[in-house]
C-alpha cells in the first residue's frame, strides 16, 4: 500500500526512473552525487504522542535535507526505509510516508525508493541525494583565521519547543505553539546554503547538535578557534517569552539547542553575505587548541546540552 | 568508534569525499546514479545465533548490491545506518560494520556514510548507489514475446541452508555447510549483471523472493507469460543430497527459494548469452494473463513460498 502511494507520487525531472524496479535512477547532472543518511527511532528521536506521523516524516526530510544544504547543495531525492511493529495502525506508516512525500515535493525532490518491514519500534531510515551544481562541497574543514562566522535560519526554537513539550506548560502560553511547531518540523534555510556556497563560504555545517557543539566541529576540522559574540545576535522575543515562562535562560537554547537545522558558515571577511546570513563572530588561529569562545569564555569543556535527540 | 572505523576505511576512486562531513560525495560518471535501499531487522531478516555480525553485514551488502547488478550497474557506494539496543556488545556493531566494509571493498565500492543509534532490536538499513556506465537501466518491464529466459548464479542454496538451520540437521550432513554458508552470505553474480546489460538484456531482476515469484514480477511488468522448463536446468548434487536428508523436494528450493540473489533476465532469441548465463525458458505473449508457467503448469495461484525473510 505504502509502496503504491510512493509509486503514484509525482516525480521531479531529476527522477529518471522512479520506484518500483530493483533500483531507481536519479540525475546527477555534474557527475557527482552528495549523499547522507540518518536513522530516527521512536521514543528517542520522535514521539508519536508529541508529533503526528506526517510531522515525523517532514522532520526526517528536514534533518536529511539540511545535510545537503550544509554542503552547499540541493536535495534531489530521498529513500525511506520504515520499520513498524505489526500492530502499528496503517495511518502511522502512511502518515510518515505522506509527510516525507510532501516535504520532498516542496523541495522539488523525489522519493525514489525504500523498504517497509516489521520491527520492534517505529524506525525511519532516510537517505538523501543532492546536487552540488558543479561547485566544490563546502566542508567543515575550510575555516581560516580572519573569516567571519555567520548563521542563517532560526536558533533555539526546537529546543524551546521541546522544553514546553517536556513540561506541563505546553499549550498554556502563547509563545509555545510556534516553538513546539519548530520542534516538530524544523525549517532549514535550504536556499541560504546554496547562496553561501555561491558566495564562496569557506566552511559550513548545519546545526543539529547545538550552535557551539557544531561550531566546535568546524573549529576542530579546520584547526582554528572560533569566537562568537552574543552582542551580534538579534533579540528573539519568542524565546525571551518562553524563557520567562519556563525559567530558562534563552541563551541556553540559542547556544546549545540542536535540531533547528539552521546553517552556520565562515566566509572571507570581505565577502558580501547573501540575504538571510547574520555575522555572529570570527575565526582566529588556534591549531594548538581548536575550540569555541562565547564572549571570550571557553566553551570547550561544556560538552553542550544533551537533547532528546542525542545519540 | 564505528564512525572512526568507517572513516579510516580505504575508499575507492569513486568516493570523492568520504564520511565525516555533513554528506559524502560520490562520483556519478555518466550523470546518473542508480540507488536502492533495504532494511534488515534482527529476528526477521537475520538471527545473531545463526550468523556472525560480520556475515550479517556481508549479507546486507549482497542484498543491496544485487539490486544494482539487476539494473545492469556496478555498486559504487553504500550507506549504512545501524540501530542497536543499549546492551548490544560493541563487537556486534563493529562486526556488522566490518562485514559491510569488507564486502563493499571486495566490490571496489565505498562505505560513505550512515548513522548509529539506539533501537529496540538490531536494525541494519542499507542504501546502495550504483553506476550504469552510460547504459540504459535494465528494467523488469522490457521482456518481449520470443525472448529467451536465462539465469546466472545459484538457485535454492540459501533456502536449503535455511532449512538446515531451522531443523536439528545442521552440521550433521556434509551437504549442509556450503548451503548454510550460502544462506548466511549470498554471492550475487555481479559481473553477470553488467555482462547481461552489455549483451542487450531486455529485462532483468535479482531473485530475492524466489525464481517463480520474481519472474512473475517481470511477467506482470512486461505483460507477458513466461514459460520455464525444468529439463533445461542443470542438476545440483548439493541440493539433491540436502533434499534426501531433509525429505524436501529440491525443486521447492530452486523454484521458490529466495535470498540467493541470483539474476534472471530475458534476451532476444538471437543473443549470444554471456558466460554464466543458462537458458531456462522463454517468453510468450500474455497481456491478458501475465504469469509464469513451470513445465506448462500455471504457477500464478501458488503465491510462492513465504521465507523467513518475507515481509
Amino acid at each position: 500500500m505504502i509502496g503504491r502511494a510512493v509509486e503514484r507520487r509525482r516525480q521531479p525531472p531529476t527522477t529518471l526512473l522512479g520506484p518500483g524496479d530493483d533500483a531507481a535512477v536519479v540525475r546527477a547532472a555534474d557527475g557527482r552525487v552528495a549523499v547522507s543518511a540518518d536513522m530516527l527511532v521512536e521514543g528517542r528521536h520522535f514521539r508519536l504522542d508529541w508529533s503526528t506521523p506526517e510531522q515525523v516524516g517532514r522532520k526526517a526530510v528536514a534533518q536529511n535535507g539540511a545535510d545537503i544544504a550544509a554542503m552547499g547543495g540541493r536535495p534531489t531525492a530521498f529513500l525511506v526505509s520504515l520499520g513498524c511493529p505489526p500492530d502499528t495502525p496503517v495511518s502511522v506508516a502512511s502518515g510518515i510516508s505522506d509527510g516525507i512525500g510532501l516535504a520532498a515535493e516542496a523541495l522539488d525532490a523525489g522519493v525514489v525508493g525504500g523498504d517497509l518491514v516489521q520491527s520492534a519500534a517505529v524506525v525511519v531510515s532516510v537517505t538523501v541525494l543532492g546536487d552540488l551544481e558543479g561547485r566544490a562541497p563546502v566542508l567543515r574543514s575550510g575555516a581560516r583565521a580572519g573569516d567571519v562566522v555567520a548563521v542563517a535560519g532560526t536558533l533555539g526554537h526546537s529546543a524551546a519547543g521541546l522544553a514546553f513539550l517536556s513540561t506541563a506548560h505546553a499549550g498554556t502560553d502563547p509563545s509555545s505553539a510556534p516553538l513546539i511547531d519548530a520542534h516538530r518540523v524544523p525549517s532549514p534555510p535550504y536556499t541560504a546554503g546554496v547562496d553561501a556556497a555561491r558566495a564562496g563560504a569557506h566552511a559550513m555545517t548545519d546545526i543539529s547538535d547545538g550552535l557551539v557543539a557544531d561550531l566546535r566541529h568546524i573549529a576542530e576540522a579546520s584547526e582554528v578557534r572560533i569566537r562568537i559574540d552574543r552582542r551580534l545576535f538579534g533579540g528573539d522575543p519568542l524565546l525571551e517569552a518562553a524563557g520567562e515562562v519556563l525559567h530558562i535562560d534563552p541563551w541556553e537554547w540559542i547556544l546549545t539547542g540542536g535540531e533547528d537545522h539552521a546553517l552556520v558558515a565562515t566566509f572571507a571577511p570581505e565577502t558580501e553575505l547573501p540575504a538571510g546570513w547574520t555575522v555572529i563572530g570570527d575565526v582566529v588561529s588556534g591549531e594548538d587548541a581548536p575550540g569555541v569562545l562565547v564572549d571570550g569564555r571557553d566553551w570547550a569543556a561544556s560538552g553542550g546540552w544533551q537533547s532528546f535527540d542525542a545519540g
